[in-house]
């Protein structure tokens, strides 16, 4: 993710026109969304919420479909269902829902299994051959009898040609829609994710659905899937938290011809390192997108825990917020992760650069009154609008570069700072 | 920490009187405190900084002392010179500064060192006798010049007596002076400590001192200091970090009998647990204090970094801020911990309570309704005063206890929400 400068835009329509663009789907899939009510039980107020239902099928069911959880101890039932459907023959598709997440309730492996049945029937498949898949309130119940209803109505309205609906229909707290894709071979990659307001997984789950044309061995999706996913989606972060059902899936219908894994797994990852800082960058919250840059580390998962642990660090995040360069907040991050997980670290060889702008280097801080000044204006020069616009208007971030040492490890890491809207959004997520 | 109900006042004046009738020094100690001024070098705005010294002496030199320091990998100048001042025959006192943390700059060393020959000059005494201590910017050079002109004036205002001016000495952005004590045989601790405006360690250094006049062996006041810090400081926490100078001294004057070392470490403990508790609660963002009890975990340690998952997850914290009962995230943040530390975890065996009220039970969550209105109002009655009041007016805890299986680890942390308060503070901590 070195490079991920992404397009900004100057209004919906523009990006939205953009998204029709890139959104053209694989062949051999359809997709559906529509909307419902339902009363949630454990709601104290009695008004009905909305849900949206989608809908990702392939027109006959494959073989070649890998899919990456995550690893929180107490996941959603989608997530049970999803490991156990890993050694199915095959699938064809994944039924999505917002609003309740179907994590630890009594009858929630029971609810998304009754969910698949009728889906099943209603489109001449095995239930088998279903993902489940729910953000939302960890706790409810899902209201299974309502979804249940509406199936019907969903599987009538699957339709080939874009996937920009499927984008829109798994957002949340999102504030636009989130595709991305990729020309391999005689076919495609399409993509598309939701965040969250936060852009935090473990908020209100980070959901992404890839689907491809291009044919390939079931063995081979999934290493490339695993490894895609290492550097993009598990580069995020706004707290290190994960959430009960963070979930990517990918799915091919094999209907073009085989590509060089190299060639396919180049423009997967491109695809998700752009649809991951996508997610990062439309957050209601965030201030300033931050980048940083670990090199030097003894390998990659030592350099991305440094990076997520500067990225992490609310004291950083908050100083980012106020366009403050209280550069100490970096080091002592890092300082701190190597200190409670002894790890070696050599101060003598620790540079540390904010904007390009070396800070710290041979042991000891490199700050001067005009240094503050100008770190100061780079920090303002990369602030977000506040408003949460309905397009990604601005692609700037704050580099934070970390060089550890003489060693080959390097990662680069996607955060956001912290900010009131964080607060407020999270304070107040259910009302 | 299981029963840390502290006591609650009606005013300032009310506060500070306790805080007289506690703060009688052991016998053998001194302290002063005085202000100065000075002109960061880095400081874009050309204006002075205020900045408080303070003096803690023993009368005689004691051999019977122990610290214990951040495990940041990154830290200060003095917990440098404090970590190989653990190897001295004897010492006579701190020299406390705030305003410069004096953490890796250049000159970090040699200027606390040069403070301490200044200041073993003015008492007769040898600078391998002195710790220093300080609290402030990260990355700053202490102005030890301005510093040393000062020191006469601070040696000459040593006074024993009352330790509550120390403990107004160290403050920074905590609220009200933080001191308890313990009479203990014939003699008694005397504890000191500040925290922050946001009372985590990382942000502004967690400091504390503690003076005694029992006799005792070297070895043995290391011994309790070791375990009592674990049970006490080491268990509250805001974000898990720690900061670059996180410092607790402990000395004695030895000039009273020895006492049971059972009957001294309780006394230690109840000092510095409350001490640990006075911290957490006056912290300016602070909406509720959280009080989390971890029961079956494997052992102590295990059950303490459970609780810690709990209490630095800005999804709970958030969540309690806005009187959120969204308890979904509290079972998330325990799974989320055991999955990145491949820890067993049966959720079956799990039980969640919020004010002894069960959540979670049996695999499943336990909501409804009623239920849901009751755990609002319970967080609503937990909130403290926003105001950052000058004494303590509230001593309520949001509980959360948490039940992992029938092992025998169990832990008591304390922390507090994430409000809008603690983004303003650290947004804005240098201005």
């Amino acid at each position: 993710m070195e490079n991920n400068k992404l397009e900004i835009y100057n209004s919906k329509e523009e990006y939205l026109s953009d998204l029709e663009k890139r959104g053209k789907l694989p062949e051999g899939f359809k997709t559906s969304v529509i909307s419902m009510e339902f009363f949630p039980a454990e709601r104290p107020v009695k008004k009905p919420l909305p849900m949206r239902l989608s809908l990702l099928m392939l027109d006959k069911p494959t073989s070649v479909f890998g899919a990456a959880f995550t690893r929180n101890k107490c996941p959603g039932a989608p997530v049970i269902i999803g490991k156990a459907r890993l050694m199915s023959d095959k699938v064809r598709g994944v039924i999505i829902n917002n609003k309740v997440s179907n994590v630890c309730t009594e009858t929630g492996v029971e609810d998304s299994t009754m969910l698949l049945e009728h889906l099943a029937k209603e489109t001449g498949s095995s239930s088998q051959e279903f993902f489940p898949s729910s953000t939302g309130i960890i706790g409810w119940q899902l209201p299974v009898k309502d979804m249940v209803k509406n199936i019907p109505r969903l599987v009538g309205e699957l339709a080939p040609g874009t996937g920009v609906n499927l984008a829109k229909g798994i957002m949340t707290t999102d504030s636009y829609p989130k595709l991305r894709s990729a020309d391999v071979g005689d076919g495609r990659i399409v993509a598309v994710a939701k965040g969250a307001g936060m852009i935090e997984p473990n908020m209100a789950t980070m959901l992404s659905f890839i689907m491809t044309d291009i044919s390939m061995e079931r063995d081979t999706i999934r290493d490339i899937l695993k490894r895609v996913v290492e550097k993009t989606y598990n580069s995020i972060s706004v707290d290190g938290d994960q959430s009960t059902s963070d979930t990517v899936i990918i799915m091919s219908s094999c209907t073009k011809k085989k590509v060089p894994e190299k060639e396919f797994e180049e423009a997967l990852f491109k695809v998700c390192s752009d649809l991951s800082v996508d997610i990062v960058r439309n957050s209601e919250g965030c201030g300033h997108v931050v980048k940083v840059s670990v090199k030097g580390a003894s390998d990659y998962v030592a350099a991305r825990n440094f990076g997520k642990a500067v990225l992490n660090s609310p004291l950083v995040k908050t100083a980012i917020f106020g366009n403050d360069p209280n550069v100490g907040r970096i080091l002592s991050s890092i300082g701190d992760y190597a200190g409670n997980n002894n790890l070696a670290l050599n101060k003598e060889k620790i540079s540390l650069f904010i904007g390009g702008e070396v800070i710290f280097e041979k042991g000891a801080f490199r700050l001067d009154q005009e240094k503050e000044l100008r770190l100061v204006d780079y920090l303002k020069s990369r602030v977000l609008d506040s408003d949460h616009k309905e397009f990604p208007s601005h692609n700037n971030t704050v580099d934070i570069d970390v060089i550890l040492g003489s060693a080959s490890g390097s990662a680069t890491v996607f955060g956001c700072d912290l900010s009131n809207g964080y607060v407020r959004e999270n304070s107040d997520y259910r009302s």
